[in-house]
């Protein structure tokens, strides 16, 4: 029997003859549950039904959303082994401590942080104009789709991640795509929210949930009237196209699409602590088989003696890891299409470069390598994302080129630079730095990108084609809330028709306004 | 001879052989002066410059870019009188209170509160989370492209707006494209943005000056990839076409495009004070011949005896009211097409309706009537904008059709909403705000819409296709200038290699920094 889907509050069977099902990237065998693909006419109800639930809630206060979203931080926690089995069975991702001690926790962490944020307002920046009488608050921009990627089932699925977490804070419905690699996992979570919202009360279509949609279908959705923004995390092909349809029907779409995350390791660095810089790297590239967005694909080093004796104890690491088992077959073969782009771009493999070595869709462990005059003739296919357990690591002939190297960089999530930790790199770092500052989100010292901490100082996100707009990170709250916020001004309205969190009187002492130029939790005296 | 163009810091002629000159509106006589149509290859060397200064600048404090913004100031006050004659000329535009006592100390002020952004980081959102060693902070997007509107030669200019300002103060350089219709207003600015960089010391590429370009070389401009921003006041057709080229390359392309801007009179209000909300209408409706973003193009009263004595009583006023002279002969036309388009789809012309009646290009003030369900069956063609001294009036059967009226409409800088003030209109007014505050991005009670205060608290902006983007405004210190910022977050940076806004000691007591979820000025202890 077909899944049925979640639209409007009810488990209905899908009007689709089109169905489609996981496979289990270990065994390689298809798992049972079957899934349909979503036509428009269900989709369109499921946007009529958002659209009637934004303007129901309109108004209501944040602590109403903030109580459904810790109840569903409890139901997950509450269905955590069944979550953790079926991810486990449709990704390949180790049980522990990856997905039950790691990502389950980091979910209900950001599902919870979302709460807070919703109950404070932390997210929608109130400022009070007194000389003027005019005020302005982010409220909700109205619903929102959220397209979850396949490489984190929960921390990013479309029903549970971080853009939904922050599209619920800022008080809007969403409609949840399932990846089509996590069906079952994202069918679980479904049944979690529909027990949270009844618990709390809330409108049964808060949170509407499909699987599977056409790509016309898909452009439909992002562009509808009804609709007000999207979140997507995923192929940066797919993503593109989502998001020309959007931007011509003028809705936000904001959009995870790619970055290969480049590490700079200065000359300094490698004499101090070679070996130390050798772990760190290895262990990030390889971890959950290098996919994750923020995995560092790409690493400039000196080339020289000590350069090359990096790059063998790399390789070496790389030799000893086990391989892992990737999420799917269109991983690995897309892997696999990036590695051959490199080798055909002249880039040298010194490890691995062949698929298998492991258990399921896998590809060896691989670096390669690239002298810096070679990428620098070529640097857009030397920028090719190959999205797994392998880096292109380039050989600098001096600092100067290192920076060239970062000023022919697109934009990415992250960038980092190890320098010694003597000040003999200082110099280094003050060329290199500033070319890099400006193409990445984030830039880390010393350390691998792979972490990606929930805080309000984060930011996931980066300039074009990392993600479609630099101001904004998809990651910490309250910050990635505020993408789900239109901007509400009030000139001249009367202070009993003002929304709460605009009136004289602070409706909490947590709440924190910009009144006539000073910050304060104080109320308008 | 042709005047020159401002490229990196010289005025040079142009490499041009097409020209154009600006029209007198009021006597209908082409003005002297003359001026280039840009070529690429001049293009080109601007969007090279201004990705120089971007490098060179980055890292400068705020200050410097203050210094410049205040000695901008300066010196256009100083050209106060050559501006005002300039821009009389070529907008007919009076000179008082209009140009010389309204837009021009507007300009200057606005200039001088970003600079006050820009000295203490006012925009910049500095995020400080002491657990996880993460800090962010919006610094400097890159080279900015402003695109300024026919209808503000002052406070919307290109090179002296309020994009202009924001993107400043952010620390980027801007590549200024003034508006054909008064390049010679925009000349006599670049004069003085000359000086004023002369006098600061700034890049002398940091602002740059081209008077008009190919269409096909505004969309190469504003997706070139040196390029990081744009902004953009103008008709939506030429706006679209820019956005949708900016998109596809990712850039932020941050555009106010058109908006009739609705007024709800309740049934209370008219019985209240009538006439004083005919003085205000009318008033508001054909200042500066109707030529503003704000004009209030749409009124919806209630329909029977006393909406009708309503529409009689502005039409009086209408009447009795001298005819402007409009920007142009363009606007006169599309004014023109406007009105034709409502009355095909069956306004009633109540008064006014034909070009002339004033001097130079002109059209007579202008009220056309629609009932209510005779508009909910075409709502799109009755939002055509018709940008200029008229306006529509749907005529409402009852509250909820005002309801339906509301949400039916596209997105649109404001709304208003007047009601009677004994309360008589509190039950009408809950129904009405919901629907219509979701529309707008400022709603407004008992005020016309056509004042735009600087101030922090405005929301010049709106959901599309008011603008591109419902989350930012363009007016108002120092939160438009955050539009040209980008999130830069900084992990385990070395405390001396933070910028110095994020350092613990905080640079500067004016300066608010959110620290572990506390907004203070205090350093990080």
């Amino acid at each position: 029997m077909t899944h049925p889907v979640l639209i409007n509050g009810a488990w209905v069977a899908s009007e689709t003859a089109e169905t489609f099902q996981a496979i289990n990237p270990t065994t390689q065998e298809t798992l049972p549950g079957v899934f349909p693909l979503s036509p428009w006419s269900e989709i369109d109800k499921a946007i009529q039904a958002a659209s009637d639930v934004a303007k129901e809630v309109r108004g209501w206060p944040g602590s109403r959303f903030a109580e459904f979203l810790n109840a569903y931080a409890d139901e997950i926690e509450a269905r955590a082994d069944d979550l953790v089995a079926a991810a486990h069975a449709e990704t390949a991702l180790p049980v522990s401590p990856r997905l039950k001690d790691g990502e389950l926790p980091r979910t209900t962490n950001q599902l919870r942080q979302a709460a807070e944020a919703a109950e404070t307002g932390s997210w929608r920046s109130p400022i009070i104009d007194t000389a003027t009488g005019i005020r302005s608050v982010l409220g909700p921009i109205g619903p929102v789709v959220v397209f979850g990627p396949n490489n984190f089932p929960f921390a990013f699925n479309g029903i549970a991640g971080g853009d939904f977490a922050a599209a619920i804070a800022a008080g809007n419905p969403v409609i949840a795509k399932g990846h089509s690699s996590h069906p079952d996992t994202t069918r679980i979570f479904g049944e979690a929210v529909v027990a949270a919202i009844q618990k709390t009360n809330m409108p049964k279509a808060l949170v509407q949930l499909i699987y599977r949609t056409s790509h016309e279908d898909g452009y439909k959705l992002v562009s509808d009237q009804r609709i007000a923004a999207s979140g997507y995390t995923g192929a940066r092909h797919t993503g593109l196209k989502l998001k020309a349809a959007a931007d011509a029907a003028g809705k936000p779409f904001y959009a995870e699409l790619s970055s290969i995350n480049p590490v700079f390791i200065l000359q300094g660095a490698l004499a101090e602590r070679a070996d130390a810089i050798a772990d760190d790297f290895s262990g990030s590239c390889l971890m959950g088989t290098g996919q994750f967005c923020t995995n560092p694909g790409m690493v400039i080093v000196p080339a020289g003696s000590e350069g090359e004796a990096f790059v063998k104890s790399v390789a070496e690491r790389f030799q000893n890891a086990a391989v892992g088992t990737m999420l799917g077959e269109g991983v690995q073969k897309s892997f696999a299409h990036g590695i051959e782009t490199l080798k055909k771009a002249g880039a040298v493999v010194e490890t691995g470069g062949e698929p298998g070595g492991g258990n399921g869709f896998c590809y060896q462990n691989t670096l390669l390598t690239v002298p810096g005059s070679l990428y620098l003739k070529n640097p857009e296919v030397f920028q090719t994302e190959a999205f797994g357990n392998g880096s292109l690591v380039v050989l600098a002939d001096d600092v100067d080129q290192m920076k060239a190297i970062a000023e022919s960089l697109e934009g990415n999530l992250t960038g980092c630079v190890y320098s010694d930790t003597a000040g003999a790199d200082d110099d280094a770092y003050r060329i290199v730095e500033p070319a890099l500052r400006t193409k990445v989100g984030r830039l880390l010292n010393d350390k691998m990108p792979t972490g990606v901490a929930v805080s309000a100082a984060m930011n996931h996100g980066g300039p074009f084609p990392a993600t479609g707009h630099p101001g904004f990170t998809a990651v910490g709250l309250p910050t990635s809330a505020a993408r789900f916020g239109m901007l509400m001004c009030y000139d001249n309205v009367r202070p009993n028709r003002l929304p709460e969190i605009l009136q004289d009187k602070n409706p909490s002492s947590a709440t924190w306004r910009r009144v006539d130029g000073q910050w304060t939790t104080d109320d308008v005296s």
